[in-house]
């Protein structure tokens, strides 16, 4: 689960008919205490909530918890992954040395790194329904868009009307658009690196022990928030517990789990796996084979590439487990029986199904255009809310077009007529992703560009008008190169005087990038606005109504699908016993040194296996809990009954990659990066004892 | 359609109940005489038939048809591509040039080349059945596999019970088990390639082309039949007819196609959708990546990859297809229809019902070891007949280990007792196969050892046994750059000593590969027995009461599912008018001029556009016919009602590609390159007018 990728549209909701006591990843607002406590043996109440969510931390895809009174937050080694290949050069390089900093002030900066506390939830339901009330299609979508933008921009605005930096509001669609709130966060946009492992320390195994269990990895990292210059003062905090785990112990995970597609119909799951997942695999196995053999080429293109690699294997192998959990007719035929019983309950109403009409149906209706659109839409403009697909291949300097071109046609508008993610309330955001210095690799860049057009071509034909207007007569190979060697909006400057400049300056521009991103406005903004009338609007209201009908069936105990804000979730520290994930839930460093084979990427890090001697091989390295996570909660605390930290989510089991579409208590388990390892870790591996010793773990 | 790619086991049958007049690929011995000539307006006889029959021809995987009477024969260019490469080298290239001999005398040997003409069709079901009476699993199997190479090896048996080398003798299963028919074939080891056109010149569009119309591709080439050093004398052959095609003349396309899977049941086809087809086309995507990427790096490995590039997107592209009818829910619909229909008629008749059982429920009991068994299979052993996937990854020097290895295991054991492959029948063409010489590149082997092994670890996962087996402690890139390497199987002497000097040679062998390949073959051998146990012997025993019970129903109006043996269909040459495929049934050279954009794949060949002022530009290049015909019916000779022969098959389009399940008359095209263009070719491009001689066609 290592990688976030957050649906931007189209944001699901709640849970099944057939609710373990276990399931649901719940908002703090609505969070089932008595249920909890009941079903744990547990004793917590609403002040424990608050601390817990005071001490939480949102890190850009990834979840993280404060650990100290001096801004010091734990979180997993590849959510820093990718500050730490900005941080270094092929010569030196952390994600080998690893990064210790021997004294707080030669913390590093992460490029763009923000992160984010809630603070507030505010229910604005009425207002955002209220917008929309009486409009269809793309009136529809925009109107509430635009509700939504001046709810955030009144939120987060300062005494004169300037939008306060150090805060970030948002409005979030939960259950499905059964409700909406506004989230309120303290921002800090000042994110440095205190300490980060060896790679191969975090990611033993690679891709192959990933999505599994018994795991041997060091998945943690440490990073210190900063204003105004200096580490924060965070009074309120999670105590760290290194004690040695014990089987059946209630546990709490708390972080943003990024999305959840369990209210999806049997119809709409039908399109992910016959249209959505295919495309978005096919094409990114293919750009995995290009990777993997640019990265044979020579060392400086295994050091570019490295960061990529991991998170392409990681959402792919995300992927595989998901296909296995539509096609597995058991699992699926229960997520059947589950609507089934939701529409029986509907139908015995009579006045339900006039007040609900045929959600179902009016879903199943909307089916073919997503099935039409998704290949342009994924491709050309990306924001499906259903896969993973995305225009530029994932090449920073595409983004970095793309962001300039719109944000000067948008800030020409009013704020309430521009595409969404351009309103007031969210430029500051998109400036400061803009404007952080990040490495371009040029070599990298193509292969991302070249992959994208090529397969844009063979997925949307070469006919087709947008392909053409995509390429002209070039071919993806010839455009990308000329694209990507020419431009030069790798330089910071250049893209501050472009995002000064507005449109006139992004109009007279001779960057070819931006020229020809000009030039393929229409089609892509064409491909959204289509899609828009065609297959959100009609979604997002029938998924509206859906979604009412199941607080008329099912009353307020539900939880809504994970959007990539705060939740807390609930199980036992536990292995696993079904056919196919058989496991006791914890392994030692002992197992570590026994797995070894000194072949990567079974190889063990140079400084780890340098500390064998002085390390208790005993000591639980990682561990398995039944609560429910996904991608996102990746970083997240765990922590007792008693509010202290025992350990970071960092990875569930393959199996485990079904609870997109539904919770399975039988094989729902989490991948636990202990305390105990990150002590050992810190004091007899990196020599960081200055961090030990502010973690009151000594 | 370009390539074929034999399934091996579980071959399939019959049509389904709403066959239309133009459905099926029919035995030359049960063709519909009346109903063609009913339906066409033809007035076509037996001795049509066996004319047709006699000028058709069987090269590798591909069809062709003899079009001289000293022994010319008519295929595609893409038939020929492995022909040119291992004919090629960098510097004298023939893909790049063409090839174009100017005397007979410098026609060249094809390496490894084999032709066939089928000459007798024998009934041999009642033998083969009472072979494998009363047994279960693997003993079904084996025994019925060895009455089929008795049968095989008494047929092309010499008086003096040697195998005679110019006759080919097998044994076809058809209609899944319903029938089995011995087929005879004259056999000639000796094929020489006489005209080839520039490879851009046949695959202009190259693979964002492919499967698609309108097309503009000369994709034809001659070889020629040799015997006893001397071409041999063919009187009966196809006349040659280039005058220009109409709309709505009837043809009849001759050829062998390589396997349709129209009797599958639905519970059948989900597994292919769900598991064969998702394993296939994910690790296929992942190697071309590869191979792209590799191919990028110079220009000799350009020359290494391009034919490999060309089969790998020709089969994904077709996967891609299959994939889209597999998820068509009004294309599923239909057939699942007709399956309800066959399962009525059944049920309507106690004496049917206990003749036959219940074979759709036995089938759908197979499936869940259908889905554990694939990958292992496919991945370790191949010939699953379900997939396209199979161990090595396309390594040359894989294929000779295991073949090497495998005939000296086999060959100490009577042949009644040999995996089947290895019957004395077989033995020859095991050999010709083997000794043939042909281009091996290191570099190009390991990317594909590299990636099989590498793939295999995934899938299977890496705590597998028997992946420990393959791998050992090495890593796939480490055991594949060691095998490939150190490898002398390149060389066709050593290949020759091994297969001469039997077990004994191969165990004393230091070549690694032989080493590596013998320690696998308790794995690879126990997966393929737990195949035939589990999968293969309860699927053929199921499917031949499901067979039997169709003859019962629908009575004998109905054809055996391909099998890559000669068959006969029939249809018009028209085009085509529904959404997403919309076109009149013909392109000319002067729409070659105007789709050309000069960059590849859409450049004109260099001699090709040299000759532009001298082609007449309004000669039709490629037509469609609605003949039904699949993979391996490419080079089939398309052919009039006077039996003169008009054109060769070479593509279909994308939407075509679900007549892999059923024929649908409102998508269904085949793709013909017209013999006007071929002689346009010869005469005014390549300057091959001892050939328009030859052809009589000046």
């Amino acid at each position: 689960m290592r990688l976030l990728l957050l649906a931007t549209t189209a944001v699901l909701a709640l849970s099944a008919t057939t609710a373990s006591a276990e399931e649901g990843m719940w908002t703090f607002d609505n969070f089932p205490i008595a249920r909890a406590n009941q079903t744990l043996g547990t004793n917590i109440d609403q002040a424990w909530l608050d601390r817990v969510r005071l001490s939480s931390v949102r890190f850009g895809g990834c979840s993280a918890g404060i650990v100290s009174d001096a801004g010091l937050v734990l979180t997993n080694n590849h959510c820093v992954a990718t500050c730490v290949a900005n941080l270094s050069t092929q010569e030196v390089n952390y994600a080998a040395t690893g990064f210790t900093p021997r004294t707080r002030e030669e913390e590093l900066r992460c490029p763009g790194g923000t992160a984010e506390i809630l603070t507030e939830i505010t229910d604005v339901t009425d207002r955002v329904k209220a917008a929309g009330a009486g409009l269809t299609g793309q009136d529809f979508t925009r109107a509430r868009d635009a509700e939504i933008g001046r709810i955030e921009q009144e939120a987060c605005a300062n005494p004169d009307g300037t939008s306060a930096a150090d805060r970030r509001c948002q409005v979030v669609s939960l259950y499905r658009g059964g409700q909406f709130k506004l989230y309120a966060y303290k921002r800090y946009t000042d994110v440095r690196l205190a300490w980060a492992p060896e790679d191969r320390a975090a990611t033993f195994g690679g891709d192959l022990d990933n999505f599994s269990f018994p795991r041997f990895a060091i998945d943690a990292a440490l990073i210190r928030l900063y204003e105004n210059g200096q580490p924060v003062e965070t009074p309120t905090h999670f105590v760290w517990n290194d004690d040695r785990p014990v089987t059946g112990t209630p546990v709490f995970v708390s972080g943003s789990p990024g999305a959840t597609q369990r209210l999806l119909t049997q119809d709409q799951l039908a399109t992910v796996r016959d249209v959505v997942l295919p495309l978005d695999q096919l094409i990114a196995s293919e750009l995995r084979g290009r990777l993997v053999r640019f990265a044979a080429e020579s060392e400086q293109n295994a050091f570019m590439a490295m960061d990529p690699i991991v998170g392409l294997e990681n959402t792919y192998k995300r992927g595989l487990g998901r296909m296995r959990a539509l096609t597995d007719a058991g699992f699926m035929n229960r997520r059947a029986e589950a609507e089934a019983d939701f529409q029986a309950r509907n139908a015995a109403n009579a006045e339900f199904a006039a007040q609900f009409g045929n959600p179902w149906g009016d879903l199943a209706a909307v089916q073919p255009a997503v099935r039409e659109l998704y290949a342009p839409m994924a491709l050309l403009e990306g924001g499906t809310g259903v896969g993973t697909t995305a225009p530029g291949g994932g090449s920073v300097l595409f983004a970095y077009a793309r962001t300039l071109v719109r944000a000067a046609q948008e800030r020409a508008k009013p704020s309430a007529e521009r595409l969404p993610e351009f309103g007031d309330a969210r430029l500051g955001q998109v400036e400061n992703g803009l404007m952080a210095q990040r490495p371009v690799y040029p070599e990298l860049e193509q292969v991302r560009m070249e992959w994208w057009l090529s397969k844009t071509r063979e997925w949307l034909t070469v006919d087709d008008p947008r392909v053409r207007t995509l390429l002209g007569r070039e071919s993806p190979e010839a455009l990308s190169a000329r694209l990507v060697e020419r431009s030069t909006l790798a330089d910071p400057a250049v893209r501050r005087a472009l995002w000064e400049g507005g449109i006139e300056a992004i109009q007279a521009s001779d960057d070819p990038l931006i020229q020809w991103m000009l030039s393929i406005q229409d089609v892509t903004r064409g491909v959204r606005s289509e899609w828009e009338t065609r297959v959100q609007a009609p979604t997002e209201q029938a998924s509206e109504r859906l979604a009412a009908a199941r607080f008329a069936a099912y009353g307020d105990s539900v939880y809504p699908d994970a959007t990539g804000t705060l939740r807390l979730t609930y199980g036992l520290i536990e292995g696993s016993d079904v056919p196919g994930q058989r496991f006791d839930g914890f392994t030692t460093f002992d197992g570590l040194w026994d797995r070894a084979t000194g072949s990567a990427p079974f190889d063990v890090a140079p400084k780890l296996l340098a500390a064998r001697d002085v390390i208790d091989g005993d000591t639980v390295l990682n561990m398995t809990v039944s609560s429910d996570t996904i991608g996102g909660s990746s970083g997240s605390p765990v922590v007792n009954e008693a509010g202290e930290i025992v350990g970071a989510n960092f990875d569930s089991t393959v199996l485990t990659q079904r609870n997109a579409y539904g919770y399975d208590r039988d094989v729902n388990r989490s991948v636990i990066v202990t305390t105990g390892a990150v002590t050992t870790a810190l004091r007899d591996v990196y020599g960081m004892q200055r961090l030990v010793e502010e973690l009151g773990a000594d």
